[in-house]
């Protein structure tokens, strides 16, 4: 038999805590989650670091991409098949586009990513279409196929359908991680009525819409999307850490750069000291790699570098003052002054963070990272976009909300040992005391 | 103010998927929870192997152990406060033995105790006895605590009060794991009443017991221990993996005693091979240590080993088959014989792995590993062991159950490019065809 | 179109809290909802008295005939549907049996059928076969339709398959009521793995069977049962209210038959009270109907009837104590003589009441009451009743236990204005004071 | 020991669903749960008519009341208890309001209270002023005590700390009813952290705050009630049941108005037509009561009153349409001349009904229902009103949103026996076919 129509001879089902159970009939699923790129995603954690503020959120990407996989499912599976609006022959390509979608991450990506100028897509890309058995197993499928999953996760495949519904304001991946990161962390943010969205979504000539009976549910997605990026994932303990991830990265490159000699041979980050990181040295970076270092990296003699990775391993972390740059620029850089008098390197030790969400927003064609709108498909057939129906939509939409922090290492300016004066007008300056 | 008197300007909270919250009132538990040693849990999963089988089983260790903390704070502040059978002496001590209680966990504990002949309790000993960060902690509050602490998790503190909160077969540790495992694993076994169950804990001269109004809910905990052992700790997966695991290390170490010289120096294993772990050695290992060094030996030149760590990896694990030993001794020597003409090491690859579990026990005096039986306060205040109260606890009182699996790998099997014959002729045996 | 094959222009569903929505396609299932005779289930608790002691469990028949439908439907469309064992053409009467199978019950049924000789399941085949919106409906299906369904309830039906969906000792009904029950109550029994059940359920010649792989599952099933049974559906204080109810319908049954003068006319009670109740007297019986009734029956002169009323609508029931019919029946009699000294009638003051279940039972063929067993499907598609594989079960299986309390009024026997000593002696042999 | 103080032997627990338990210790609260008045609320249901849109809505007001005490309870106890700011003298005074709200609650108390023009509010001061049990209850306390329960639910009592608990824009009722509607429905809506807002709750002079830190948790609890009033509280079919309901009560009062001779003297109905409805009349009006009523009239002479009395026991509700008064006054006049015409009483049977909500409003002095707003308490001890720190909050707060819909049997308009053409007309005007 063709192997693209392959059954397994009995289902295999997942145990899931979020869907109950991930259902797999396809030989090709099956033979995807089995390949060692797929497996990797268990060595990279979905939250990065924001297991230090919500001590829950230690599951993988791997947990999240069998999540997608398992909507993506239903939703063809059990929605869509059957409409004449929608062609069964992108079935497999959705499934395994859906599965496949976050193969590229590497560790701690939000921070790698800034430090080393990676981009996780084009990973993702390379392992689709590259020397890899994921890569060996879609070929076998046809020999475009691999194209074409590439295609569909870097959102350039022809049919839009497809590409919806694994990126859109509405997709697999986003009705995932919200219900995934909140049922792991534990809050209660992040519970909309999934199965009344599945239910309510139908396939268009380039799109996937909503009927418009269901946009209360879809209401309640977005709000909880809002609140897991202000309560989660924007976390202000949770973007300490990943401060002090970011300068232990670019310490360690400068210190390469400048030719320091590591104790112990730091061998799996030279390609990315170098800018030159090659598919193979990319697989071999996982989450458990980069703590080793981190680790070995602790006893160090750069008092920097030995001093932020002790911080990260035992999550003694910096704390955070609200700060805002456009007003408080001069106090910043007095504060910079400072530090550097106190002998605390302002360049490692005082720096402002910023995060920023935009929870729902219409089209605006032209404009940097446009994202489609949601539509409503009325009983009249027609499509009206989501904040045009919406009085709650329509009050957020397009209102983008950011949030700065300055973070900094209280314990060193209580260190009263050397420096007291210095120290104490920077408390002061941060209403410390 | 005296340190363990000391509170927090404001209560901390954790936001806990099991408990809803960790609530942090004392500035000792505070602190202890920011030690190293402490912090070193995140990187030791709770669950071992088990993510492998369930996907969502990627919880550590410091995640349970803020749950047992959490467990005790709840009976000694909310249940036993105020009863004259009490001791609110006994307070502190009793949250820090919760939270500390696993601290000498190490890596895969199971796997590197059986073949490194390590005991995880003796560490946890150390850790709270020796020069730590712990320790330190723990002497502040008075210089006989720390030994106390330990007494406590060692089960030879005087107030055999204290140590049933902790250890006994209806504590803190089990109503927290049962339920935690549950949760991540998303088994619908491990739920039962807890509230109900703290409500009716009673502290008596020399134990906790539990109200006989109590005795359903704790029925339904049995049952919850009794399932989630054969469910889910005891999964044939899960011990495929943990088989392979064990291979791993029987196979390191022996090449290590054959002088075999590793491309990777593996530095943080000598101390293992040597068996002589001194404390800083052993707090430096942790999972990611352990999956760097898998991952550096899958390039090893050695064939065993690098297969071993690849099929660990990459999840690529041994099937299993039921198995005898009383009765089919000779078809395991049948087939030792076979695997060696197949060219393939016995020893490794040919694996009989057995589990076994007791759910519930009365008192047995003077047998291995004796365990206190639980008993019912009567309405008359006369203490009931449970079994003699319940007819289904009666029923499985006492009563072990043994499984037994024989573990190889199929692939291998089906390799027909070598020795088809002898492969055929084991795979008949296994009845695989 | 066939009246059989017509499906609803758009699927219709209903939100249920136990099974998240109930699914409606077919053009005979809306109809049938849409009854009268269907409707009049809203107006009759699943759990009768069970309200005055868990006051969640307000929830309808109607409520559980929708669930039971739904885990019907789940079944033969998802699991069942393509299985050569399995014939379709069965698929619309296991619907309909599953919706109408409670569609005889009546108010408080275990009171009032005790009391005036009735039987729902006498009333359900009159419903089905009388002359009734339901049998309009599923004459409609076809002549010998409303015929069928009612065999299927009636267990008599040729193809057991269908009926063993809806009675054996694991069919929707129980596992629609015991997670609907465990849900309204509140309760952390009634909780187990429906969808793994559902999965693994196989239609076999004669009967539903269960894989084996899935024996766990069904423990977890079993025990569930036992717990709620003892928890909810014994529950002392429920037992104390129906005792109050039954001696209520006693009281006004006899009093009818004295001749006794109602101040408000009985209407709906005379064909009870006269055992001549036609199916539309029976109709109009409903819970508001009594409840209506014994409200106005508190202001009745006869004094018994009187206080028995205000006792069930104010909550004022009933205390208890354990009883051994067997060694105590002297204390029982000397009771007696106390009360009847005392001016408290014992007939209606002192009542034992007796609970008694068998958690699973194999086959017995030719006992009252036979039941069959739960077969397990091994992997060589044998079968084998549960027990026999099944540690847990066997250990309960076939074991009966029962219960007995000794019910009565203690605000009468502390009244000290009368009767004084008596009552003392009253207490003291129920070791009151 | 004064009866305020005096605590039960033992705790009592209620098993509740929302809440898991619902303790009381104090003996006051025993006794009043135990009064006819409160117990009467077991027989009026919280969502009045939902029940026929959500079936599992069927929870009555006993339920809610219990739940409301619940929050309240530990709001003073586990939150208030030893802040200055708190005077834990009122907390009997708290428990006791917070029990008793709803306690004047008729029948479907909307419809009711619209038709015959009462006012719940009135009786519950009634119920707690007047000779009842409640009051006996009370009284026991001191005499002031009833007058100062009546005076807290009715917002005047002094200390406006304890009115603001069970009467703010974010009370103890509010947060109970959202959740416990939302449980028994099903609805995925009306969760939110109320351990959270518990735990940050802080009493003011004047008012109950909350903290900033728990801002996010109130956002979420703000959209959890504008989500239950659009998808619940104001779901088109129960407001066409509620439609119905009112229509049967406006005819019973005409045909009494009419000197009807009822076939059923309809004795509970006597003082609510005749807007003479003294305490005690008002006590013995139930659901049970009126649902008798209405059983009994579908077998009136009156075709207007036996027809709505059939659709709201059998569920056979109106149809609705959207309908906008002031663009289609006069598409309404003129269905009213078809209907007429039709021989279909338009007063009956084509009615507008209109729902409106505000999900949130700053406070507007001196506007009818004004509405105090929530205030955080910032890190400064400063208050600032919600929407004012809230984009969420802002965006929606103060924005009215209206409904209005246009109800009508569609039955009668399909029935073609007569005036056929008539109804052909108005089924186009309303877009039927």
């Amino acid at each position: 038999m063709e192997y693209s129509k392959l059954k397994l001879n009995e289902e295999k089902v997942f145990k899931d805590p979020v869907h109950r159970y991930v259902h797999v009939k396809d030989q090709v699923i099956w033979d995807l989650i089995g390949t060692k790129e797929f497996q990797r995603l268990r060595r990279i954690r979905q939250l990065g670091t924001t297991y230090l503020t919500f001590h829950g959120a230690e599951h993988s990407r791997l947990n999240h991409s069998l999540g997608v996989y398992e909507i993506v499912r239903r939703i063809v599976d059990d929605v869509f098949q059957g409409r004449p609006e929608w062609s069964q022959g992108e079935r497999l390509l959705s499934l395994c586009a859906a599965l496949l979608h976050d193969l590229g991450h590497g560790p701690f990506s939000h921070s790698f990513e800034k430090v080393f100028h990676l981009d996780h897509e084009h990973f993702t890309q390379e392992i689709i279409l590259g020397d890899t058995e994921v890569n060996q197993v879609l070929s076998k499928v046809g020999s475009d196929f691999p194209k074409h999953v590439a295609e569909v996760i870097a959102k350039t495949y022809a049919n839009k359908q497809v590409v919806s519904l694994i990126s859109s304001q509405i997709d697999a991946d986003r009705m995932d991680y919200l219900q995934r990161d909140a049922y792991f962390t534990g809050v209660s943010y992040g519970h909309f009525d999934m199965e009344r969205i599945l239910r309510v979504m139908r396939p268009r000539e380039d799109q996937v819409v909503i009927k418009s009976s269901g946009m209360h549910a879809v209401e309640d997605y977005i709000m909880s999307r809002y609140q897991m990026y202000w309560q989660v994932y924007f976390h202000p303990v949770t973007r300490s850490a990943e401060v002090i991830l970011t300068k232990i990265l670019h310490r360690a490159k400068e210190l390469h750069e400048q030719s320091y000699s590591f104790k112990y041979d730091p061998l799996h980050f030279y390609s990315l000291f170098e800018g030159n990181v090659l598919l193979a040295d990319y697989l071999k970076l996982d989450e458990a790699v980069i703590m080793f270092y981190f680790q070995t990296w602790e006893e160090e003699d750069d008092p920097v570098l030995s001093d932020l990775c002790r911080r990260f391993m035992n999550r003694n972390l910096f704390k955070y003052a609200e700060f805002d740059p456009a007003k408080e620029y001069k106090k910043h850089s007095e504060l910079e002054g400072l530090f550097k008098k106190a002998g605390i390197d302002p360049e490692y030790y005082l720096v402002v963070d910023s995060s920023s969400d935009l929870p729902y927003d219409f089209y605006r064609p032209g404009e940097e990272e446009e994202r489609l709108p949601i539509h409503l498909q009325m009983p009249n057939n027609e499509l009206r976009e989501l904040s045009r129906q919406s009085d709650i939509v329509d009050a957020i939409s397009g209102k983008r909300r950011t949030d700065h922090k300055l973070y900094y290492p209280a314990d060193f300016l209580y260190d009263e040992s050397s420096k007291r004066n210095i120290k104490r007008q920077i408390r002061s300056i941060l209403e410390l005391d």
